[in-house]
């Protein structure tokens, strides 16, 4: 599609905290160009104009429409993914969208069923597949070097705790959160999981004060007789704090924190290592730069998205199971929240 | 009780695994010395009898209720743990047991009910608190200074898989292994838990042939809204495995297991750090020692003995109660299980 | 100098190895942009003006000279770096040079004079100083918290064995590799060495035939009666190993290499970590980054360079008086090789 | 020799720190028992023998001499070590003592001449290599593991600095701390040091006071082309510091410092790691028992005692050449300090 000696142009949708990674990926890879910016603070979208020379769309609209762009990076608030992903696939653009990509299984079929009647790519920034390490961990369960799985534990808590203003709109810990433990535990787990127990709890009094919570742990069980569980914090008081443990019968794999330096400092009371990552976007710098290359080869026809529909889907379901589950106070199987099928 | 210059004189009832590990702290111990081993083995008895001068009981009677007997320990066969319990605390004998002390809260009750009216000790063996690094993690939660606990992760994997044998008399995943894990995280969580969820599994056909679980991951709620998790195997293929991580909103703290070496081999596949211990005798050495030191303190009269009655019997209903929700396939509430109250 | 809302614009002389990390530094940095490149491979500064727009200058003399340009950086082969700064200098621009500065301290203290004359920034790649680990170990000894310093051990192995072809030009072992040791452990003691003693030894044959040492010990020692150890060779089996440890009265300090990944796999074997980084580009990427952050800074005014003249001569008689000691087999004052002074 | 069902029977001489060692093996291990103890301190020697039921001899020559005595332990100060070695072979008695055997090669060869003579085993208390972590690193050396040996570092840091009464009689830091390195280093070499320079500082005030030195570095080149160095101090800031490192062509092997548990706590500042062994009597607890169960094998014919006449010698050599060094500020070859050959 890009001309000889081109990179691949992208529309961005959204120029906020994930639009900004998407842009240090377009500034540091090869191979592709910015040509057009929206967002609804206009200042922000002239800035970025500014500095890498693209056009400042005046509407979504016409940054998806534009003849000009070939594919459509949709990093807005939450709610209008929805719209801007269905409308960036009608306009015949490869897509790498933030999850959500809607807010109910009938808006992810809607998306994927434009990507697949079109042919088109569309990628869900489930970006901690690309993260080095956890990747790294997806890579030797699903190559059978931990032979048989039996147990995995995954683990998140954000540092610092979220903005008020951004746990108002995130939907929740469930969809904003845990949805990714859920799809990383999958992609090593390589089955479904049958039913999922879940606990959740609030500590925090400014969360609690929206109604949201803010420590969970789910228990889940699989077909294999595979057993997992996820725990998940809204505070983790060192940092930054994701990691995910496999047991298989042959190895036993666990991942650390990436710290922010290597040096080590002992005295009487102990050796200190320096603390691990502050925050999501030094943690996640690279698996963003990765993800933007996956999305790249998509667009060039080399590789298949690596979100399917199907896991989509069911991330969303495991994240509706693991609510009622809390709410009702019961195991649910997650066939049960499947209100499509 | 002990004469100037002598030890205090106990009775070892049982010489297996357990035995084992009391014959060599009182051999490690100043402050003790053995007068009297029974064991069903005679010929076991004999030698250790030979090798450290102490008379041969011809029943567990007799060595519990010789007059120079000043404690009893019992490491005897799961089963049998209750009668020999029973009878040294009415000769008066302060007791250190094995866990479980008895098949049921009754027996539990019953064996404390004895301990109370005499005024003797009654230590039953949760070594766990003992080990350098569950005691810091403990003395860590308890002084304050991880702040609100908010999280409580506990691991326990056997290695080797324990000899059929041993599993068919060991009382069930449950009350064998799990049981560590709650008295641990209890004692951590400084609360009790209000209720609980177990999903469990068979991955290893031995261990199905004989109607045991083997793999099995349990979610506690607390009071407080502090949330746990306990996930067991019977199989550590890299090695004994036992970890807990406990998140605070000051601080965060994890265990990790002793390594055999404090040498590492680096080439280009990697850096490879020695194995972990190999099992159960090498991992807790120190705190079978450590404990035995804790009962001479309390035969001695400096310190209550650390297991409480509220807290053996808890972690029994833990256990039922973790074996209830996997049958029935539900969250208990752990009162739900207190058939005696 | 550079206008408003535009970046320092710089000639980048050299499209090599070193070349290709300015270049990336200039894509990631905001407040530069690339004006100008020479190398003596055209095809190469071809390729890099059709990627970045910028245009190829047909001498060094033409990048260096172009009015437009704001800031040079020589990145060439190392015996003609003396030539482009002292030309670069002369024309009035702030000057980034790989080091050695030259292959005297002549020269090196004709560039300093140079730059001094004229009040120009002139900035040396001892990038290792800007690298996070390293420069957080100097941090912690220069700030008083390790207390006072009483051994330093540097240690640098490459990975892999440098090709033949940039070792014969590379100047020996001295002066293209210990002599970033010799700057990190002066920048750490604060103070300089008055005297060293080195081993050197071949033991890789292809080395040996080129006249080069591959393996050496040095030992040192300052007037506060500090001692350090340097140890270098050019093969870490293991990979790029870099690392520095300092014993002050209050603290030890140590760093450790970054790691491909913190996933880490367990067996009966032992706990296998992700290997280190292969080899300097990836270790020192980031260093490259922060290193060229600096040296915009300093065009800009708002810093001094950090690699003073003294310290950039003490380094190269460091590394004379080095080879001074392994060819005469005896402790060099580090005066006896100043033959300017 | 000893009888059936017995153990060996052993003679103890000396009842400070290092007797208190053997004290404890004795009590841990099999096949041994305490039948005599020697110390100029009476009330000490009383002391033991009323807790062990061994007999309290008169005079050193008393114990050695006795007929029931099989074996002999020496652990009296320093100085007196030769005096009783040579009495005990001369008795007949394998011996086991810590070093020094003697104050110059003359007395080092004539311990190992009467030994000899007599076919009796002496095993001199270089404790170092009995240590788990570091007999890792000696196995893994010579068994072609880590590939042809290119370099090796030792570092030794006592901690608390010990006490002037004990460094007053110690033989100064070479002879009392860096000989343990230097066997350490030549075990795993596999080969001797050829040369070697020393450079030697006081930071300490105390320990100038006394004529002895604190800091020191040691460089030091094999016949292969293998370099090592070795740093020692009297104070390790964090704890007991003994680690060794070894650069193969296969693979690289570090050891690290054993902590005083398994626990970590995380918060923004860092994760702090439990510290160190405090001091040398934890730290090698395990290496003395090794070792005690080494010198019981060597007495009932199972094995060579594993300190040779030609390491003991070399070690002081090392030591001599190391202060020569020092002294006269240049490169000393080992043979030159051979005044006995």
């Amino acid at each position: 599609m890009s001309g000889p000696g081109r990179g691949i142009r992208v529309a961005l949708i959204g120029l906020g905290r994930a639009g900004g990674f998407h842009l240090a990926s377009i500034g540091a890879l090869p191979g592709v160009e910015l040509c057009q910016v929206y967002d609804t603070n206009d200042e922000r979208a002239k800035e970025v104009a500014a500095q890498t020379g693209c056009r400042v769309a005046q509407t979504p609209g016409e940054a998806v429409g534009a003849d000009e762009v070939e594919a459509v990076v949709v990093a807005t608030p939450t709610q209008t993914h929805y719209d801007f992903v269905v409308a960036a696939l009608a306009a015949g653009k490869p897509v790498l969208s933030e999850k959500p990509l809607g807010s109910d299984l009938t808006q992810i079929d809607t998306c994927f069923a434009a990507a697949a009647a079109s042919g088109l790519p569309l990628l869900v920034a489930f970006q901690r597949r690309f993260d080095p390490t956890f990747s790294a961990a997806i890579a030797a369960a699903r190559s059978g070097e931990l032979g048989e799985i039996r147990f995995i534990r995954s683990v998140s808590r954000d540092h610092p705790i979220p903005a008020l203003a951004y746990l108002e709109t995130s939907g929740g810990i469930l969809h904003d959160c845990v949805v990714h433990d859920f799809d990383l535990v999958c992609q090593i787990a390589g089955e479904d999981p049958e039913e999922l127990f879940c606990f959740a709890s609030n500590r925090i009094d400014e969360i609690r004060s929206i109604g949201d919570l803010d420590h969970l742990v789910v228990a889940l069980s699989f077909p294999s007789g595979l057993l997992a569980s996820i725990d998940v914090s809204r505070f983790g008081v060192h940092g930054y704090d994701q990691r995910v443990e496999v047991l298989g019968d042959r190895r036993m794999l666990e991942t650390r924190n990436p710290a922010e330096t290597a040096a080590a400092v002992s005295d009487r009371s102990g050796t200190t290592l320096a603390p691990i990552d502050h925050s999501f976007p030094t943690r996640y710098r690279d698996a963003y730069r990765l993800e933007f290359e996956c999305f790249l080869a998509c667009v060039r026809g080399e590789r298949e998205s690596p979100t399917t529909h199907a896991q989509v889907r069911l991330n969303h379901m495991l994240a509706d199971a693991a609510m009622r589950s809390a709410l009702e106070h019961r195991p649910v199987r997650i066939e049960e929240v499947d209100d499509v099928a």
